[in-house]
């Protein structure tokens, strides 16, 4: 294939600098390591039906109740009011989420999913399933933007490792002129010997460390556990056969 | 000193990220190191009786005339219709620029230095000046904000790497919470042994390799050639003795 006939991959570090890619023309990988993503792909790895995103509690609340589905989502580290369960992966095991809705409310990766809405196609990305992310960019062969939830805004070290971690695999497949890739892809060699040791010295772990999730990041940080890949369709994130 | 009464280290990779930082309380560093702040500090270093920093070529053309100034400024890579010199350090040898007064237009650096405004002080940063910016920066014990001008307000290599390389030096001497500083500085160790090199990876270099400025580049990437620092006092840079 000639250099020039690849699609594009680009990394977008902020959904506050998403308005510089061409979303329309691309399909855009969500990714929001600690947990958000994590926690979506595991929930469907373990059988759930499908996961609804949403922006506020009201909306997870009120469509929880017309679906009787499970509401879940945390805000300031705590399950959030009126809600019964919260972000951690390890709450959604195949006995208790299979075959069920799970309506979530995240701040960062729906805010992102949000804006990203007039894309090709809309995935989630996280380490426990790069490898059905990775597969899926390669066959699609269209333009990707990995768009980072990051953190209120601001560039974080998990969700950039993890694009790096992308790019690192796939980049073959595509033309990188992107600067935020090639940096991504940097951070990620230097790290990945220990990624959990790298992210002990990152802002998000400080906070979650806090709340006694070491548990909860080591397992964000360790690949394919749950290795199955989220597309959205008509606002719901599912698992295609 | 305690780890709690120590100034802020942040960077910002991005202009369209600048409102996340708290510029009011902190001392901006804007950095451009190909090539407006290289050359701001070259031009200084030798002997140059201010630069101003100016947004457009109108400004630039008008503002020259009225203090009898050298005028510079590029536009796609090409000296600005109405502007007689160029964004290059080598432009500015001390029998040329020495005792003038230089007015310099650029798109991405003038930009950022106007958002940050409002700042405790503004000076500027590239290689060819980084001590001067760093015994400066630990000397005032106030909080720092290492930002970018990126391009066209896309995260760049070369900016980041600067601000990576000032985070390495000072770091001891702040509190560091912010994953860009990690990022930046991790990113600066794996490519220090060889800048050049590992730049011609990078979107910047393959534009202005395109024009010839290979040398340019490397001058940009060295430490110390021109080694003052340029502090901004009523909208013009200056060298204070």
């Amino acid at each position: 294939m000639n250099e020039h006939t690849k699609p594009r991959l680009e990394v977008c570090l902020s959904p506050a600098l998403l308005h510089l890619f061409d979303v329309k023309n691309s399909i855009v990988v969500i990714i929001d390591v600690l947990r958000a993503t994590s926690t979506i792909c595991t929930a469907l790895y373990n059988g759930a039906a499908k996961v609804i995103p949403v922006a506020t509690v009201e909306e997870c609340v009120s469509i929880g109740k017309q679906l009787n589905a499970i509401t879940a989502g945390e805000r300031d580290g705590k399950i959030a009011d009126g809600l019964l369960h919260g972000n951690s992966p390890f709450e959604y095991p195949r006995e208790f989420i299979g075959g069920n809705v799970l309506v979530l409310t995240t701040t960062n990766g729906t805010k992102l999913l949000h804006m990203a809405k007039d894309a090709i196609q809309i995935v989630t990305g996280s380490f426990p399933n790069i490898s059905s992310v990775c597969e899926y960019l390669i066959s699609q062969g269209q333009n990707v933007i990995l768009g980072c939830a990051a953190w209120k805004d601001r560039v974080n070290m998990e969700d950039t490792l993890f694009a790096g971690a992308v790019v690192s695999r796939i980049k073959a497949h595509f033309d990188v002129n992107c600067d935020s890739a090639l940096a991504a892809e940097t951070l990620y060699h230097s790290a990945k010997e220990d990624l959990f040791s790298f992210m002990k010295q990152a802002s998000h772990f400080q906070r979650l460390a806090k709340y006694g999730l070491e548990e909860d990041i080591k397992y964000c940080l360790t690949m394919d556990g749950a290795n199955v890949l989220p597309i959205l369709r008509n606002g719901e994130l599912v698992v295609e056969k």
